[in-house]
């Protein structure tokens, strides 16, 4: 039989391989895993299964759905002139959440990032300028992070779709709002100059 | 059939009740699940259930073990003279890996802590004073963390063993070995001269 330390090393080295876990944070929660009692920790582990039996990515859009085809493309009442691409499945809940945007989406599951070797290839690109193609989009929005890697990503798309005449846009980077001057720094300020708008 | 919100929000919410995670690492967590891949996610249950149906907890020192007595108390070769007492079963193994002390540990399984509502019965003190009664220990060594609550429960314990003659010490607290003085703070360096040693 395997040693105590056997078990703990094998959680420990599951947990680390999740997003923001490092190697001690793995190993208190492998920790905390034996003093929580087997009935939190089976319903944890269902929690889990539950959701990788239940949930699978759209064939369209790429967000999550429970069926090939989610729900919000199936949804006859959104405006299928309007489509705004975004990295990840989760930035699409994070946008329903300003209920700001009755468009479409596309996922592109990352971003155009050179140094970690991802091109665009790497992601879902080419199908983001088959659907350009292929269904009467009078807008697309690109709502990426103001980082290098989105901005970077977002000029591209903006050259790859030039040629279809279609309105490409992108979402505003300045202050946020609630937030202080003094306290932003000077490539929000910057960008929030450039971003100026008429009252 | 549930939306597929339901399932990410179960998850989440399973996830944030492990120490160290956020409602928001507890969501990107679930998102990363999804991409995973099933065979991925399945390793990560299996070293779970693994974990929780192979280790419990040593019947006589709470720390881990395969059996009911655990591999350090059931080692004759060890030195049954002396006591560590020491905060939580994975305090046992990073004294152990220092390869310093060769006696008995005794887990107190938490610190007092009256603002959290934790006080001396909660915590395994009994079963340590009945220990002390019971075996010829001629040294506790009390390896706690330097906190307001470690040393709260370091002096109750040396209080309540005062009784029994036996040689009572604490762990050295001091300058941290590779640490800069010009970057210790004046708690630290207080305790350093309080516990400064004859060369």
């Amino acid at each position: 039989m395997a040693s105590p330390s056997y078990y703990l090393e094998k959680v420990t080295k599951e947990f680390a391989k999740l997003p923001g876990i490092g190697h001690k944070s793995a190993s208190r929660i492998a920790f905390h895993l034996l003093k929580m009692g087997k009935g939190d920790v089976y319903s944890l582990i269902s929690s889990i299964t539950e959701l990788i039996d239940n949930i699978k990515f759209c064939e369209i859009c790429g967000g999550i759905s429970d069926n090939n085809i989610c729900a919000i493309c199936s949804d006859t009442t959104r405006d299928k002139n309007t489509l705004c691409v975004v990295e990840s499945a989760r930035d699409i809940l994070i946008v329903e959440a300003s209920k700001k945007y009755n468009g479409l989406y596309h996922v592109l599951s990352g971003l155009i990032s050179p140094l970690d070797g991802i091109g665009p290839d790497d992601l879902n690109i080419k199908t983001l300028e088959q659907r350009c193609r292929d269904e009467s989009f009078s807008e697309i929005i690109i709502a990426l992070s103001p980082t290098i890697e989105g901005d970077a990503t977002t000029l591209y798309i903006a050259s790859m779709l030039s040629s279809l005449k279609l309105n490409i846009t992108r979402i505003a980077h300045g202050l946020p709002v609630g937030s202080d001057l003094e306290y932003a720094d000077s490539a929000t300020i910057s960008k929030s100059f450039e971003g100026r708008v008429r009252i």
